[in-house]
């Protein structure tokens, strides 16, 4: 479709594995195509936990003041996943911009090395309770984001 | 973010309303980001059923010989959703290929004339039961794209 | 199943008609048995919200101190949904307690007048942030359960 | 609310452990209401592919000409979940019938002990295509229940 190569486990710097559900099959025995923003959406949620960005315990939303708001996401898919497969989402930085960071994100089968979507989730960083001000990209995520996602090893 | 203006409605050329979820809602009180590809999938299904695409009865999918495969989608984020707002999802025709449709998608809130959100999915039509093979766009939902979603009016 | 009759429109005092989606159906073709909860707790939330108690504007939480805890669900599946049928719901109340309320809840089918499917819900009011100690019904979701949802009309 | 106990781990038979996802917490940042359903509705379909009950191969669902139809689910609620917690599910089951078969369930908090909420799910079999005809419980299926999930170890 775009003419670029399908990525493989190789591309990515961070992972974490989740598993499907039955009602993620729709009519035609695949996972539909929605869910795979769930899998975006929950495998970039996984790394800002791992690097602090929901409060210092697991989700202790009340002390954060600057959120991450999602103002682009894309997918193209390549190959079908389907229950009971396991997913594999795969983590890159792309750019991290000022108060902005573009991750990319492979999505893996089973065992699988070469990804079946892949796309992006581009995050803009504002006040929790001002969400037209933007904000730099916290400290604390730049410094994750430069140790563990940017560039490829 | 891309430097297009927003699209209004007049924009668009089909048009089908939709009720949002309790737990469309995530732990910012907005629909994530996840559900408007559901809006999004749900319009193109609504739109394909009045074009006779899942049989002459609604979903009749046995009779079904060539299936649209989603291959790319994209989502842009432009202001909250939140239930229980209703989602008016506008269509429009980009592309009309040989074996391929490229649905250019606009989701308005309430009343609103200026789009929340836009993107595209892309459509690319194979055999049903042997899916690495495109076939052409079905001559039904050719003349009803072609009739109903290309060009704005 | 139950030896209890199917229940009809005239059973439920208060309704609210949702849209169903593409994704709601799972591989046998009809809407999975895990969305009827979805319609269930939608269509109590839209009550809820019609009755004042998410705040004097749209789900305005910060306002809220007093949340209603899902303790207990309950659906009997009569007959199959599939999208793109719309669902009524339909909801009266059962037992209205000191703290806690049972709403009856019917799913109805397009125009259908019998339930495709009937349910429960049990609401347990627990103080918003320290949700072990229950609190009584509020007063303004009392009278409204007690003027719109009490005994079949 | 039930006056039983809440279940542990040695009351029930066969486990399989889930992620959590972003998108399963709501507004109050909990896993919502409906998505427990889904942990039930899933734990049981990964039994009954253990058990071989979707075709030789993976959902190889053309083959299958004995469907469990869900008749009736139940939820009670103890305790909260929440992303990124796992979800452990555990299985037993209550009743074998001729043609129906009734699973207990659990769902275990991370390494929890106590369930976070218990259930149940009742499948009455019936045939693919004639789903008001209603046939025994498949033999392989009754030999995996009887060997697997009959009577607490």
């Amino acid at each position: 479709m775009s003419g670029k190569a399908v990525g493989r486990r190789a591309d990515y710097r961070w992972f974490v594995t989740l598993s499907t559900r039955w009602m993620d099959n729709d009519v035609y025995g695949h996972v539909n195509n929605v869910q795979h923003y769930s899998f975006f959406d929950t495998g970039v949620a996984r790394f800002l936990l791992e690097a602090g960005m929901f409060g210092d315990n697991a989700l202790d939303l009340e002390t954060v003041t600057e959120v991450g708001l999602v103002v682009e996401t894309t997918c193209r898919y390549y190959a079908p996943l389907a229950f009971p497969d396991t997913v594999t989402v795969g983590l890159r930085c792309a750019r991290l911009g000022g108060s902005s960071i573009r991750y990319e994100i492979g999505l893996f089968r089973n065992e699988d090395d070469s990804a079946c979507a892949e796309g992006h989730f581009i995050h803009v960083y504002v006040h929790r309770h001002e969400q037209s001000k933007t904000v730099p990209v916290p400290e604390r995520l730049r410094a994750a984001v430069t140790a563990k996602l940017l560039a490829p090893a």
